[in-house]
């Protein structure tokens, strides 16, 4: 019933320091000094069936395909390229036989994709849950690592992509709503007879591939890296208002963000018109499980940024400037109110 | 349902080879080229309540402690030393709030008591089991890692320590012993009235203990792999017979045994006594979660291994010898008789 970051700090204040241990607890990732001109970067997420995911929401290859995706996203956030992998598999006694390769499959899908190798791993039963956790050792540029703690009053705060899709993503599928596996079509909207005639479908996929087929942004993490253009980075894994508290608390300043400016997901926009349940701008601040990146930078540096995004072919925008106090606030319509951090944190 | 073999073996098949990749999946870690003089070695084992571990049988911090024990002894069985370590744990959303501290307190112990420091992990709940997966990287002198896969024709067999105490271990408890957290009490044998007249008890507290915190070989491993002394090495977590039969299938070789010479821990040996139904011989053959040491070396290499088994003080010796064959072979009151892999493998 312990709150995760109640847990982290309490472990944070027991570990002690190495020589070579660049980054430790608190972080996207670790970082260990590595011999020649690279780092090492290690990190590790755990996927648990009722909790991150459930059996009958999608494929047991799209649950492993986004077990992996999770954690080479942090190695990204550290500005980092993810190379090898391993992973834990605890699979329910009833299973199929069959669990152990679907779940494979996906996470060999994404790693092919990503050039991770699968170095490693470990395989139980369980009495009823699935449980996946992927650890992956990747590689910075010496010294080059970007953690949450080095944004400074006057930085710009960027993001890439757009947001708030996988909270609706998630919705849908808490509303019965699939994703469909072909892509050139358009079913599987509950009670609605004829798939082809819901004009809303295709908004919906969105949703849902963003959901459960998040893309973490390896080459502009790994770019980001090389090139040194950010002061801090991480990773939307909680929602942006409180990923967002995490650069601020381990860069001890504060944040003026603009409403206006938030990259609003098309889908998100769109469905909003039919779901009078949505509240766009909570959405797109809160939202979890986005895998993109949110990272500060000094002015200077935003046109490389900008040609770095192009070049990716990657919307990149910049949200709102670091400031010298230690809260968020969010502007909004020429008002300002505070904004706090009520992403999600599971509770343990 | 597939077996754990079955799986590894459709995953390693899938794998593909990468430049800096020295050793992939199936052996106890993967090895990979560090730059200098070292080379990396990275592993990760998952432990799950129901499986590996009842909650009642002891205490939450002897489950961490052994969860992060286990792979460290992976990294030994390469002739490693483990450096680093992140930790995933699922916890039951029902348990007490000071679960993640007790199961972290015994990572912790392990974890300085070996000089390994804890640089990442991940929390999350669970519907109803706990589960801990604990991934290390460790270093080797470049080159040294000592796989499965080098035995020779030839060579000697070793095995450190003493083996079965842990499998009783394992009845012990099924049968409603518990290890006594204060070493100098001889009590917790249920239906005995005066604890202290049970002459048995200090021995079943040394099967417990063995089962419940076993000591990897962390010393004795290291050393072996700067001395370049072993061929093939793996730690016993799945009993002598079968971790045996790793050996010989990677290295295409066979073995014989000599019964008389095999380690018998003292506990085993004096607990046979007075606990007819076990068979001592097959204890010490099939007994997992021994974390000793079997490992092959020429007979010129003897010498030299015994010397570091005296100054590390830890019992080492020779049980046998490996042959042309593929098969192993058991040498027990001049006859010889074919022995089958009858460890523990977890059926998933």
């Amino acid at each position: 019933m312990a709150k995760e970051s109640e847990i982290i700090s309490n472990i944070r204040r027991k570990t002690r320091a190495v020589d070579d241990l660049i980054v430790g607890i608190g972080d996207d990732a670790a970082v260990i000094e590595h011999r020649g001109t690279t780092d090492l970067i290690a990190c590790c997420d755990v996927s648990v069936e009722g909790v991150h995911f459930q059996r009958d929401w999608t494929s047991a290859t799209l649950i492993g395909r986004k077990a992996l995706a999770v954690t080479l996203s942090d190695v990204a956030a550290m500005g980092g390229e993810p190379r090898f992998a391993m992973v834990s598999l605890a699979l329910p006694h009833t299973s199929q036989e069959t669990l152990a390769d679907e779940v494979m499959q996906g996470i060999f899908e994404i790693a092919e994709a990503s050039d991770v190798a699968i170095i490693g791993g470990d395989t139980s039963s369980s009495r009823d849950s699935l449980f996946i956790d992927t650890s992956v050792i990747g590689e910075c540029r010496k010294g080059q690592a970007i953690t949450r703690g080095a944004a400074r009053a006057g930085d710009l705060i960027f993001v890439t992509g757009s947001l708030g899709a996988s909270a609706l993503g998630l919705l849908l599928l808490e509303q019965g709503y699939r994703l469909n596996d072909r892509a050139d079509e358009n079913s599987s909207s509950p009670g609605v007879e004829d798939a082809a005639k819901d004009v809303w479908n295709p908004m919906r996929q969105q949703a849902l591939k963003k959901h459960l087929m998040p893309e973490p942004r390896l080459s502009f993490g790994k770019v980001m890296g090389e090139l040194g253009l950010a002061t801090a980075m991480i990773d939307i894994s909680d929602g942006l208002s409180t990923d967002l508290s995490h650069i601020l608390e381990e860069s001890n300043c504060g944040a003026t963000i603009r409403a206006e400016l938030m990259p609003v997901a098309d889908c998100v926009r769109k469905l909003a018109r039919v779901m009078p349940e949505i509240n766009l701008l909570n959405l797109v601040l809160h939202s979890g499980e986005e895998y993109e990146l949110l990272f500060t930078a000094p002015g200077d540096n935003q046109r490389a940024i900008m040609e770095v995004a192009a070049t990716l072919n990657l919307p990149v925008i910049v949200i709102g400037r670091i400031t010298r106090g230690r809260e968020s606030h969010l502007e909004r319509g020429g008002k300002v109110e505070l904004l706090l951090p009520s992403g999600y944190e599971h509770k343990i």
